[in-house]
């Protein structure tokens, strides 16, 4: 009758029992000594590397990032399209927003045209081509193809080189020396950078609240990394010079300079200081020796009705810029149970080669290792342990066997 | 002659041994159960959480995408280019594909024009600015940049605004009151996105197996979060409404709507539960005191013979619109080995705290304190243990010292 | 008087103490057999696997990377723009860069045309739509839309179908059959792409240091997967075959192709030895019933003067053509302490499976099991114990009580 009874207890009890290793403690200036030195070298780097430099009690989350850009600014350039043209006024033109911003939209990018080949007014013929001189048509196999046409089989007399059929007259290619578009380093560029970290749900952008409604203050600021290092507007020549070089030589053939904005945010602190940090440096190589610099061929087309016949024409544009690419870094970090308790998980094992190292320093290392040996170990011999020696321990482990 | 033999015995010997900790086994009901529900604790942690929450048991690799879209509708619209025309006939000017996504496409996002600013037939040559007046030519001095242009020291008469080197006649400043282009909410966008997780191999796409073929299907859907959720077709006012935007109040300014496209696959599953989510969110601030919305300019060329010179001319759009940026987040999970061993062996050192929790219960906060402690502790002491006070607990040490 | 000193030698002395488990070292065969067995499995997973082949002793950083491309080539069409043009010699046309690549530049894509549908001198007005045909002119509802227009509610006696209000003429609705721009396939495209781990300071190119000098060679080389797999200049012929496509079969309705480059680079050896990795691969659908391939639409705007008004004229292209997306993956490793403690840590903690896999063995599989119990287990039995048997047991219990 009792027996149920019994049972179910008995197994509760087995249930609530407490399983803690017996631990030999050791009372010992030197070995002490060390043990605690390795403890505290093992929680310094827990603690200190792990926990508050790397700062392992946050969970992190990375950046979704828009940027949209703007620029502004106007240049007076003298030079003559039209050959024909005689009086000085047909040489000046007016470069603005739409002329040099080509295409007019990137996807996380800009582009501002520093210098230009124009071959105005194209239209589909035959010319001779530059360069490479011929003698007869024989040097001018046709259907060959040279950089901007075909060749048609003869070599033009007055030029000594081939006829081409192509976009005729074809473009001078002659290496620029310095760039058309002075005074490009003035232009300015509005960046609007908005960010959002979706676990936090936090958003932020590089306008801060406190300007955003500051129309006065944004219509007049320009950035600045330390007297205004929040201002959104930058002066392109400014952006070079901070990426340490030099205006006037990358606007001759143009270049490629990377506009990185990095966000750094540690939630647990205000959100208001989470806040845009940007640096800028040439992303294309300064020393390259095909393709230097940045630049690009694009075309406006028109078709002229001339007698009956329409004929379409274009204006060739070789583009020599810079091309700014935004690069938007940003991670933030929000206290979080779960990577502090993997942390100091990680550490308490790590904790453990504390005791690994000492019990080689006094198993090993230690003059009084037998001593040390028979305290640690309890010694139990299986049946069918044949194989050991019986040594000088074999009393010990006799006498264990039993305890 | 028996020794190389017994000495390879005994080597094989030593190496085929096991140690084990010794444990103390504790019958307390009090301290049973705290040990339990500290473990129960661990155990649900690490299970419920990061294996069955967090999916731990799962290798993840993160997306690649591709994304293209094309949109489709025409608008008619009611204005006039050239101030000359007088039939209503000329004010009626119907915009297709080609007029209103600018650039033509773009990597990873389109643009909707919704409303625009026309300067038609612009010239290089001098012209009154808009805006700011002078009195004198000393109010605007020669070679100062205004918005559209340099100007050229003399004020004109006319308009008291100062004379400027610029395409002309120049743009109006006017702010927009109401989309130019009306009914660009019914356009439609067809999106493809091709996604690829490469560690697993597994290719996926938004235009789902089951309606690839189906090219009615395909051709009359519309997207619904609900009715339709996996056509690949979307309305751009219903985008605008699921943003939480009024279509109406963007269009007149444009502004900048993040496309997101979701992609949780668990690889364990069926490789068809593996499906997209779309969502939509305004990502320009609706509330910015400067360039407000999305607006960009960018002109036509083309070149006019004016008696034997040739004359550029350029028409000026200032377009506002719809900036839709796709963003494709993608993560799948499948079962691998490795990430297992490893949460669980974090799972295991984690268990170590029950232990080291419940020493401390046994050994500081128990009215039998020194019993446990007795009973854990194997005391021994070495030599240079100098420091150490005699106390009444000297008397084990002694004792165990031999045992 | 001496008793300050006592208690200072004693708190001394406490903090002085080494605590280490006490170890039932077990001699058996068997036992020892599956202890050694069970360690070298784990270890060998954790050297072999996390360490080596994981490479878990390094610090790892994803790549940052820019990403630039020029095209080159020409061909030459036959075919006619123009409908009154009588002379053979107008129909041939030379395409170059400026006309088959659009937009010019794109962030991390290029885009060139193989195919186009050219519709010239478009102008706003009324004309038949294509397709659907009508009786009368309730057939075509005033104000709705077809693809290209807006109809104007009268049926066009002469076509039988709907008048439009539309750019006209409308574009001819052709399903193409070839391409018209034939020999794409051996324009060439120059790629730089450079990339840089912020993390480690280390930037590579994809123009190698030792060719980076040598003009000739990036003048003349030709990318070849086993050949020059280090030349920048690909042949789009060639991407296409190693993307396993047909390029006359992809030619004629467009495609979009990953441009992928990998990098992976093992910074504990030469950085000479961190080497892109090239691969290509269709990324749309081949077989796609709707936007099947790629193209898109873009127009050619200009004004001409017809008497005193101007007529805004378009020439609207349906360009076919390859979509090359760049995909740049990279990841560099460094040795590093952090990651190296932490997998040791973890490989550590694991270690801890084998004691208890051969605990389970020795304590519930072997037949000693009781002797093995009793060995490992010092029992202690606690005043509240009261729900605890008495069982066969209980002598050990007591005996131990007092050990």
């Amino acid at each position: 009758m009792v027996r149920p009874a019994r049972l179910m207890r008995s197994a509760v009890g087995r249930f609530f029992e407490y399983d803690t290793p017996k631990i030999v403690h050791i009372q010992s200036l030197h070995i002490g000594i060390t043990y605690r030195f390795v403890q505290l070298v093992i929680i310094s780097y827990v603690i200190g590397w792990v926990l508050v430099y790397k700062k392992g009690y946050q969970e992190t989350d990375n950046v979704e990032s828009s940027v949209t850009s703007k620029v502004k600014g106007v240049v007076l350039t003298n030079f003559t399209l039209d050959p024909n043209a005689t009086a000085d006024e047909e040489k000046l033109r007016v470069w603005d927003t739409a002329d040099y911003v080509i295409p007019p939209q990137e996807n996380g990018a800009f582009f501002v045209t520093t210098n230009i080949i124009m071959s105005p007014n194209q239209e589909q013929g035959i010319c001779p081509e530059l360069g490479a001189s011929c003698s007869t048509g024989f040097d001018c196999p046709s259907g060959s193809k040279s950089a901007n046409g075909v060749r048609t089989g003869t070599c033009n007399n007055a030029t000594s080189t081939c006829d081409i059929r192509a976009w005729c007259p074809v473009e001078k290619d002659v290496e620029p020396q310095s760039p058309v578009l002075q005074g490009t380093e003035d232009f300015t560029v509005l960046v609007k950078n908005q960010i959002f970290f979706p676990k936090f749900r936090v958003r932020r952008r590089n306008i801060l609240d406190g300007f955003a409604k500051n129309a006065s203050y944004l219509d007049s600021c320009l950035y600045h990394p330390s007297a205004d290092p929040f201002c959104p507007i930058f002066r392109l020549g400014d952006i070079i010079a901070l990426a340490q070089e030099n205006y006037s030589t990358i606007a001759v053939k143009g270049a490629v300079i990377g506009f990185v904005i990095e966000w750094e945010c540690n939630l647990d602190l205000s959100v208001e200081s989470c806040l845009p940090k940007y640096s800028f440096r040439r992303i294309d190589n300064a020393d390259d020796v095909i393709a230097k610099g940045w630049n690009f061929r694009y075309a406006n087309y028109w078709t002229d009705t001339v007698g009956r016949q329409s004929v379409q024409r274009r204006t060739l544009i070789k583009a020599y810029g810079i091309r700014f690419v935004f690069y938007v870094y940003g991670v933030a970090g929000k206290f979080n149970i779960v990577p502090l308790a993997t942390n100091l998980g990680a550490g308490l094992a790590l904790l453990g080669l504390a005791v690994i190292f000492c019990d080689i320093v006094i198993l090993y290392c230690s003059k009084r290792r037998q001593f040390y040996s028979d305290n640690k170990y309890l010694r139990v011999q299986d049946e069918d342990a044949v194989l050991f020696e019986e040594d000088d321990r074999s009393g010990h482990s006799g006498e264990n066997f039993f305890s």
